[in-house]
């Protein structure tokens, strides 16, 4: 491959005209979005050639590779045990990271976790685990190795030395209209989690109306993507395609997700979010070598936290961090919002539909999350004791209980929450949780 | 239309989904090119995604519109007649603008003509008239508008206030593979065109090695694209698809085409030459109602070379645009090169092909064009007495002459010449110069 055929405009008529991207192509993207070698409005062309044209799991693989290598890629060798992540699409209410990784560790699979943000609809567990008065997750990668040895997990933030390419890519696909495309998610996720130092990862792809993907068929193709590329990368790779029609668990926010998470650890966790975690969790024992069947691992996992041992993990965790370990036994340490007020049934029935989207657009409203990056959370404010579908209310019920801090935010989320939870005659048909999972 | 959904990022994504764009949109992505309010990576993600989606030819229509409005459209109501003007997209050796011009004028029809620069293999009219000594270009909208009025004819260059958004977005795609999409190319030519104030526009839409549209059936495409597109915006358009696959005339360079041009004037010019300028004006005399047919048309705009009036014309332009008009009647006062060298025949026999493209090349080498935007050309080099296809030839006689200021760039440009010209033993068939009108 000469130099010339590398300039951004011929890398860009390649993809544009149909072609396979080579190696060499597709590092000097990768490099240009690095270095700045390459204009904005050259990296958003090939973006959207990407979109229109796609990419094969192979070129989707190099793509992946080069984002990756654009930073530094965390050295855990030094650690011992196979390390096992997982990374979730996002959802609403979708708190899983908190008490999986205690659980899993408790088991003896070291889970090193680099999260996001929350944004849009979607939270994020950083901002969650932030409620923890003293929370630090800004972490240098130096003491997230370090904590990851001593105590088996960390619960950091991205850091601008992993997959500093993925950043400018992200932050242009945003404004690009160039987001929901697969070989671009792939990178994007896979770059930033293999860049870790993990072994394995267990993927959470989410699929209905609180989810990014709104159909099973789209959460499947990605998911299968995902597995591939992964693989590709030298990784084990498994995903579980699960259901986002509603929230996951009675709690949508920050700090009473963290308390939803504890209570979780403790083995009182709502029953969709327990189901999920523990599906997650049998997975990620069985990659890091703790158990042989689902079965094995799942009741390891419900062990870890009948004998209190992921309770124990979490609690080490927060004070490894800074937080203030004391919520773990007194979660009224966590910050409470100035308002809180139940909204009622207003007739007998069953519920038959909470829509996850209209209810994340409440939280939102609250202060629970994030319409810009550049917003700041509340960490205080969300949503409790919501009801789940197929449950039965009278009139006059609580269907769940607002958490705010302003009265005109309470009321605008109040008439949202109203309009996102419909109570009917009959029962509806009962869904699976885990739809699928992707080996 | 709610503002709302007027983000850059809303409007690229319907294009990238595949739906037809609305006039409100397409006012906003104008608008965003014209006064920055999108980003350059924004405008680029859409302009990749008209070239991969297209654009119907309402919505070029619509596109043409918004960018022709981008900036001052002319207003040349204020000279009596029907104001037509013809538009080449391009070739080696088309100095067609030039003798038919005057011509035109001369039959009475006014020609208000605003060129380009050349640029790449292609050069540019501008650059031509600009050997003339003296000859101004860069007249204001108001000095054109003046002297379009008082001699029929003004040939200046683009001014910074017809069309800017074309200028951003002509920038950003020659940087972004995103040149080659009819919708954009008719939007450009014609968003320009239109802002000229005419009434009336002839297209020679040239096909072939030498031409940016190298077959037949792309040229038609664009061809019939460019006509739809120019009839939506209320003017009368046609379309010549000529052939470009040697160079038009025997002389490509500046000074030398000027010569050639005036060769023209002079009823002396070489018969490819004549017979397309013939025919593009031909159709002018009729859009400019100086004609009835094309017979009467024509030999309308031959009198006008036998009877000197064209050429009075001509000089009538330069002495108004500042030139030198003692040029006209002593072609030795154009710039002329330190170096002239003849390119003899290495053998007997018919020329069965001279390739525009590596011709256009070693006018190039020899620093006739621009590989750049921000090259300077030299007006003085470029080659003359280029033999034909179908001409037959004895070793030792001349193909070409050189006209070079570089001895280096004289001999590369010579073995440019000798593998462009072929010589073989039976006569080449004769393809049509004028192969359709799309009327």
């Amino acid at each position: 491959m000469s130099s010339a055929t590398l300039f951004p405009q011929h890398v860009i008529a390649r993809k544009r005209d149909g072609h396979l991207l080579t190696r060499d192509e597709i590092a000097a993207f990768v490099r240009g979005a690095t270095d700045g070698s390459w204009a904005d409005y050259q990296l958003s062309a090939l973006l959207m050639a990407i979109f229109l044209r796609g990419m094969t799991p192979e070129e989707t693989a190099l793509l992946t590779d080069a984002m990756m290598r654009s930073g530094v890629v965390a050295d855990l060798s030094s650690v011992p045990g196979i390390k096992v992540d997982k990374h979730s699409t996002g959802g609403v209410g979708d708190k899983v990271s908190i008490p999986l990784a205690p659980m899993v560790v408790a088991c003896g699979v070291p889970v090193p976790m680099i999260s996001g943000r929350g944004l849009g609809h979607s939270g994020g567990t950083l901002d969650k685990l932030e409620s923890i008065p003293g929370f630090q997750t800004g972490l240098s990668l130096d003491a997230y190795r370090a904590q990851v040895r001593r105590i088996g997990c960390a619960l950091i933030g991205q850091t601008k030395d992993l997959a500093p390419a993925d950043k400018t890519l992200y932050a242009l696909r945003d404004v690009t209209a160039t987001v929901e495309c697969i070989p671009l998610i792939c990178a994007s996720i896979l770059s930033k989690k293999l860049a870790e130092g993990i072994d394995a990862l267990v993927l959470d792809v989410k699929f209905g109306r609180g989810a990014f993907m709104k159909t099973l068929p789209e959460a499947r193709r990605l998911a299968e993507a995902l597995v591939a590329v992964g693989r590709a990368g030298g990784k084990q790779v498994r995903a579980l395609l699960t259901a986002m029609d509603e929230p996951l668990g009675r709690s949508v926010g920050n700090a009473v997700e963290v308390a939803e998470s504890i209570a979780c650890l403790r083995g009182a966790g709502p029953g969709d979010l327990m189901e999920v975690t523990y599906s997650l969790g049998a997975h990620m024992l069985i990659l890091g070598g703790a158990a042989r069947t689902l079965e094995e691992a799942r009741s390891r996992l419900e062990r870890s936290v009948r004998d209190g041992s992921a309770l124990a993990r979490f609690r080490e965790i927060v004070v490894a961090q800074g937080g203030d370990a004391r919520v773990v036994d007194e979660p009224q340490r966590l910050p409470a919002a100035r308002l809180q007020e139940p909204l009622a049934a207003e007739r007998d029935g069953v519920v038959t539909d909470v829509d996850a989207m209209a209810v994340a657009l409440a939280a939102l409203r609250l202060g629970a999350g994030r319409a810009r990056a550049t917003d700041r959370i509340d960490p205080a404010v969300g949503i409790t004791c919501l009801v789940k579908r197929g449950e039965r209310v009278t009139r006059g019920a609580t269907l769940c209980v607002l958490h705010a801090n302003d009265e005109t935010a309470l009321a605008e989320a109040r008439l949202k929450l109203l309009g996102a939870i419909a109570i009917g005659d009959s029962s509806p048909t009962p869904t699976p949780l885990v739809a699928e999972t992707i080996l």
